[in-house]
């Protein structure tokens, strides 16, 4: 059996400049690797319409499959659909149920519809509609050649809800595809390197591979197995490595599913136990309860620049008990003043049911990322309380 | 004068895979844009030798000059040089200066040179080394007919050092560039579709090029001016323009220089005024402190769920500014109790020196769109306060 090929195509004057970095072809990439495509191109282009018509006609003789992100916006640089009507001789046509779409979408948000909207209800004949549901732009797919193309918005959350709800399960019906199976253990508080010196004497399966990758927010060990591996030997082998890295692991991820990230992992946690919370934050500045967005647990959280060191943070905790009524009570204070330093300790006390927990953090780097650090390592101290909680094991404090 | 034409090119399977964006492309372009290329394609491919000679063939024919990343290192999947040798029919030949400097990289950290290393001593035939005094890979440059290509490693500190101090020295020497102008005028509050057709009517001078960005903060309404266009009319137009699309714009930028965004613009006036803040959040949950990181003006910020509705707006600003004894407050409370809506009403009041001012904003889509519309709309009305007080203007408050 073949492999299908699959290229990523990006339209659009921000990332050809420069502006922007292409994330939407990262992005699709990992997904089409995932379920089981090669990948053989990326190309960005401008808004010269030749250029995009050249280069449609080029990837219809050398690829299988083709995802399009971008220029299908309603400005006058958005060019994909009349390149694409010009390239495969196509001619544009109005769809009338996009059009009503469109419409809609203003109407519910109490907005006059531009006319240069319109133009995002035509679509190069033979076109199949790509219903877009969180956004005006939506997308279309089309054959020419030997290859599919497929045109979606280039807004990264537009682009990857239409990839997800739609373009997933057409490419699964309309191509042959032998996924390999993709791991992915996720930790967080060891860094890259120890965590492969942990594994160095683990004897990996033949068919197996492992992989790093490093995020501003956890590291990921990855384990790519072959279509051939039987499904107990990949579980036995994914129990060992997790049970190596130990109690860091949040998380362990069949990316054919959809991922956990560590709130989502909380979320579901305090759920299940029916908890509240109520922060108090220094460092982080607000972050902790950004990143906390839609979990109802939520109760309360504060910032204040007065309120800075870690002597109080008992009475501090109790006193954000008494007053919200909330089951955990999580208050993170400054172990110095100067927070110009390049690396700030942070003492994390938690309160709970079952006790107090404390532990000490640092954070280095720029601003930024001290506040993302502060947020995570408070976060994923309540992380560990609840799953060990669970699992009727003893907290891991990190000293 | 033609506008020479450039490429970017980039090899190596971590891009092709999804695994990291390709931010080289960005940044490379960036500085070619700057210089006075114009950038027509990017390509990323992995490490197969006949994609790599192939690409290279057909850019030989199309593009004036085309940076190439990666593929440089010593490792098996490294083919850079071999595809090169292979596509432009020039063979590989050992350069000892490059072997001499590859052994004193390793010499000077006391570590043992690999044989695989001597492999990146060899370059085809007719090309022009590129020393790289941070690191073990050097680049070279070659001509293959049209087309004048540069080979840089991937590191991107690497790649940035030998472009800095190398290659745009020999650039400016060997094209005939004429930089063209990049203004961005931002606006926050208008739509793309809206903007535009608040500027269908002006007629632009001919040497400029209008274009838009939307992002999930903002609008740029971007103009692009020839380098023939003299200065003094660059500026009536950015004038007009800015004044057509009214107080929605926040900053103007001249994208030579780095950029301003929201923050930094209300961090300034902040500064300048000697003002401080407290912030009470519903929506946001704590993103609006989160956004402010860095800024020392910031008192308080606090977030409660129980705290939802508008009624109380004032006396509940009253309160806070009375607490912490901030100049200005800002209260975001919610017009509806249910915020599982498509829609949410907001009302954002603002207590400040020279009064109160109350706006109501609508926010829709995902959860973490609606926090992040809320933040931004909520800072937005901070900023039009600065703003106009600083030039004595009556604030626009939506309606």
């Amino acid at each position: 059996m073949n492999t299908p090929i699959a290229e990523i195509f990006s339209q659009g004057e921000e990332v050809i400049s420069g502006q922007v970095a292409d994330t939407n072809a990262a992005w699709l990439s990992q997904q089409l690797a995932q379920m089981g495509f090669s990948i053989s191109r990326h190309t960005a282009v401008g808004d010269k319409l030749q250029d995009l018509a050249d280069l449609l006609d080029e990837i219809s003789l050398r690829a299988d499959l083709c995802i399009c992100t971008g220029g299908l916006g309603p400005t006058v640089d958005d060019l994909t659909a009349e390149a694409v009507a010009r390239a495969f001789k196509s001619p544009l046509q109005l769809d009338l149920i996009a059009l009503e779409q469109i419409e809609s979408y203003f109407t519910k948000r109490n907005r006059m519809m531009a006319d240069s909207n319109r133009k995002q209800a035509y679509f190069p004949k033979g076109s199949v509609r790509l219903d877009n549901a969180v956004g005006s732009a939506p997308g279309f797919a089309i054959r020419n050649k030997r290859c599919w193309f497929i045109f979606l918005p280039g807004v990264p959350s537009e682009m990857r809800h239409i990839f997800n709800e739609l373009v997933k399960h057409q490419l699964n019906n309309q191509f042959v595809l032998q996924r390999s199976k993709l791991i992915a253990i996720k930790s967080i508080g060891i860094g890259e390197s120890d965590l492969q010196q942990k594994l160095n004497d683990y004897s990996l399966p033949s068919t197996a591979e492992l992989g790093f990758r490093a995020t501003a927010d956890e590291v990921q060990t990855k384990l790519l197995f072959d279509a051939s591996t039987p499904e107990s030997e990949i579980n036995v082998c994914v129990e060992q490595v997790a049970k190596m890295i130990g109690d860091s692991v949040y998380a362990i991820d069949d990316l054919n599913r959809s991922s956990s990230d560590l709130i989502s992992v909380i979320n579901q946690l305090m759920q299940d136990n029916n908890y509240t919370l109520s922060i108090l934050e220094t460092i982080s500045q607000g972050l902790i309860a950004a990143k906390c967005i839609g979990c109802d647990w939520l109760q309360a959280s504060s910032y204040s620049q007065s309120m800075e060191l870690a002597s109080e943070a008992e009475s501090v905790a109790n006193a954000l008990r008494q007053r919200y009524g909330s089951d955990i009570v999580l208050v993170q204070l400054k172990k110095q003043m100067d927070h110009k330093e390049e690396s700030i300790d942070l003492s994390n006390t938690l309160l709970t049911p079952s006790g107090m927990f404390q532990e000490t953090v640092r954070v280095t780097g720029t601003i930024s990322r001290k506040q993302n650090q502060a947020a995570i390592k408070a976060l994923d101290l309540l992380r560990r309380y609840l799953q060990n909680r669970c699992a009727n094991k003893k907290v891991t404090i990190y000293k």
